[in-house]
């Protein structure tokens, strides 16, 4: 299965881009293909409503892209889920928005669930996802764990001690029951931390994969009632 | 008090939105001064949610442009409220979305409503303005008209009728007990449907106004909790 | 426009009112004239379900008399909001509950609030405006000053100062990100408040006044589906 | 046990309440006395809000009297449950509504419920009880049979058969799983009609009654954090 | 009144259930008579959704034992409800959970309740009846004593002493209002706890029994919308 | 991978098993392997709460076995659930329920749901699934085809038609936008159905054997907190 994987912003070199799908493939089929969309233009990182917004016209371009390519399916690369429902509108295929693909996961495995992100403050975003999808419902909290991005890609180590620390002080004083990612730069790191606490850690990037994966093999796709095609679209929307 | 008006769409001529203008400064306060901030691009109406993210750039540019002008607030005029929550994280003006405005004030005239639009299968950013605020609790349908924005300009009187009719079978059918316009389109009919129908017609576009010179007058903005300042920032949108 | 400020309680005197009603006119129109209609009989001031109970039915006559005497709308001064359902079916003017109004504008600008009041064990009336209105889907919690109404108005600073401190427990433990003034001995402490603690403090009077003149600038009026005419009245109620 | 039955209203004659309180007997202890305590002002019947309102006053004397004479508890004979929660401030016995009574046990019975009453327009109060109590989840609608109460009571046949048709559409157009009275007049028909139509039809006024037999039973009563004891109160609601 | 009490466990002594019977008894109408049917196999005691799915097969058949033998209502004697549901559709008599009872009482006397229980860990089934009831919108927290059933059973002044503290913390802590009993060991403390916390605790086994004498008086039964009979039955639960 | 599929009733023939595992087997990993576990007692099939009772000690210990044999995952073939939750506290491998899987999924892809099923009478336990779970709260309705169970086998064109003219009837009067199966006689009709109708039909057992495949892939399993370990448990459910 060719597989587009669409990464809305520019801070991520080659290199770390391809370290991701690394991480994406130990979770994926043998038999799926990778292929990396990287928008144009856009931020650099997205850590509020505005850079969500900066980054979607660039996510609808590149679905359209990955269609036209023969991808069966879309993920985008973000727990902000930019502009996921307008590209839903746009093409036939699946475009899996990864942060909703977390909570799904999260929400069905736990009477409740606490969002683990880099830093809370930054997390409107996945504030937003948790309302619109209804899933917030079980959602007892948003914890960060204060670390500098940089920090957490060379020193996985420490960034454990500490995923482990927050979910703790979430199952004490929150109630948490399971664990959800809603920071991309947390990804891989869901096993080891379960092992940590003996709760489940949902790694929503590869429920992002899993969930296109699923979809695909169904035959399924987003209702057309929910997300009818657009009366009117510019030249580089149309299929 | 100097108010912009953001106009996020390009089908509209300067005719057309100094029209727009004359119809709300009826319900304005006479201390209101008007300001146009028209988009350079972005889709010609809003009728999807792809149209509301193409439109979304332009209005975050805009609102920065009108704090930097001086306007006390900023009210977006299109119900589907295209970057409004964005915006927000922006600039420390009120920007006001209009189809929220409208849903505000129907959720507070009445137990229920029905949202009036154009044609409901449009109205899906008039469904996520409901969800994401909440004021969907109370909604207790979405009908439209079907008639063409052409023919809604040209023949009020034929538009009123349809209105009426359709508002009509939502009380019938819906238990309606108010209404909103959910299409900026409609502005100026609500007066005189609300005399024909005997229920409160929301007319959004006045309720975007209104609330805009309340938050003024009274010296509140949203909260930087919910919309924190977004930490990095593409040049044209600091302040 | 002809505003009438209902005082539904007996322990004010006419100095006091006076000074409230200059309150008021800071964030009024210019043009808005209060009037001031105050219950004869009735309780003291409105601390439990029993004095709001006890002050409706002066609610009732007088906003009937606020209409015969040609009020564009009319104001309950009092956060519990005594008998303004019943008052709506009464009369064709709006008759604005001031605990609702504060709690819709706190409940619009932010994703959530906190209430603040002089004593929470007092707050039983603000409560169940929250639970009819809906709008307490938002509300975190109801915090109290401990401060006696005396001491309230007699030392202003010291008030600010307490006021300051609830609030900071509230973002800290109960993570508000708005407030809204339940008691309107509060009334005038709003951008004090707002300019401490850097978030927004919806002082519901002000927020009352705002409401009444935005509906009779729109003329929109409260749905008679949800607020019937009754079949049956005392004379004193008649209009 | 002595049970205080308030009538808020004045157009009940001596016969009618006598006839009503025979009915309540029929599903009462053998044991219990009812105590009459009829209003010496207020509505004639209770209609809409504002006659709720005009009745709370006597309500909430009369629960201080029947606490005063050794009543273990009061029903309040009105689906619309005036003044309820003021009195269960004022007094320390259990003062219940037959509204909340009713839904309480609906709720209990079935998945979802239909309230039914004379007139659906006439019905703002039941409504507002379901709102606050928040047993209103389960209300699927609220249908009237359209007879005035005199008819009602001289043709209880008839009444029975437009209640019979009444319910049988609630259950064809609104799924309805049971009934109950939002309107005492219907008192007394509940077993003939679950008879007719094979579902349960709650009588609120005997579900009032087991409530009140039930809590007495047991030494519960409302908890007085929820109802605290206001501070102040004229001489007449003292104790 | 003849009424079935299901065991439907194994751990109990015919002397420990002598002993629960008179405790029911001193709450019970005087006319009420006990028939006890218990469990011939099943777990020892109910302490997760395992041991309810255990204990429902004997549930189904002595709900129809009780049905033969003449008996008007059965209560289930346990917080967590087993088989209730499915034996409502099997018998024409009302089969009631006593956690679902409890849960009932709580809800209607205060704004919020916390249910108290033995061990916290084990109140699955309990989180569950709050889930399926909808009732658990007014639970704010489940607290254990942490005390084994035997020392329970021993020092009732201890557990009285343990459960005041506990129910003091959920107040402070939890802004609990009321509480019940999730654990029927604890079954017959209620009121001791009452008078010393001065809020309402609900002792869900009396509730059971009291809404049982309450629904058979009133000649109420379950809906057989919501609870249908099965099509197809084992001759066992034949009637 | 090794899947159990757990079949909680009795009247399947081997030859109808072996039917159902190749339609499994048809959106299955190619390398998953499945492995039945039939019922030795329980009922025949499962069409009420009484007879999800029955099935469930089966599924408790076929579960437990399911994982002695070094299972990865089990699915129960019912969408009705049974004791799918008590088997999560016993064992350590993800144990799906067909129903909340395929409402999972749904509830994913549109805003809103029908579940469609054979006779909609006998979709308690459906109805069951959508409470617990949650994901009911965007379940518009519940419709049946009202076909035997023989005729849908034998004649599957004409269970296509009745489901097509059903799943309109859902648009139409429900604005459904979309579907899931709740009776696994209809697995394997999804795809036709969706191409008929245009919107996705969900075929709830793929989706439990996708959401085992996905689960057992990325190390998942049920939250230890939501589903604890019971203290004791009888012999033959010991791992």
């Amino acid at each position: 299965m060719e597989l587009a994987v669409i990464i809305p912003v520019l801070a991520m070199s080659d290199e770390m881009i391809r370290a991701r799908i690394e991480l994406l493939r130990e979770k994926a089929l043998p038999t799926t293909q990778f292929h990396i969309y990287q928008s144009q233009r856009g931020p650099g990182a997205i850590e509020s409503r505005c850079d969500r917004q900066l980054a979607g016209d660039e996510v609808m371009r590149l679905s359209c892209q990955a269609q036209r390519d023969g991808c069966a399916a879309a993920i985008v690369w973000c727990a902000g889920d930019p502009a996921v429902d307008a590209a839903r509108e746009l093409v036939d295929i699946p475009v899996i928005g990864t942060g909703e693909a977390g909570m799904l996961f999260a929400y069905h495995l736990a009477q409740n669930f606490c969002l683990l992100t880099g830093d809370e403050d930054l997390a409107a975003t996945s504030y937003d996802v948790a309302v619109r999808s209804g899933l917030g419902r079980r959602m007892v909290s948003i914890r960060g764990i204060q670390m500098s991005v940089e920090k957490l890609r060379t020193d996985r180590e420490a960034a454990l001690e500490k995923l482990a620390q927050v979910a703790e002080e979430a199952v004490r004083q929150d109630g948490a029951h399971a664990f959800v990612f809603g920071c991309l730069a947390l990804t891989g790191m869901g096993e080891a931390l379960t092992e940590r606490i003996g709760l489940p850690v949902v790694d929503s990037a590869h429920c992002a994969v899993s969930l296109a994966e699923s979809l695909v093999k169904m035959g399924l796709r987003y209702s057309r009632r929910t997300y009818a095609a657009p009366p009117v679209l510019p030249e580089n929307l149309r299929l």
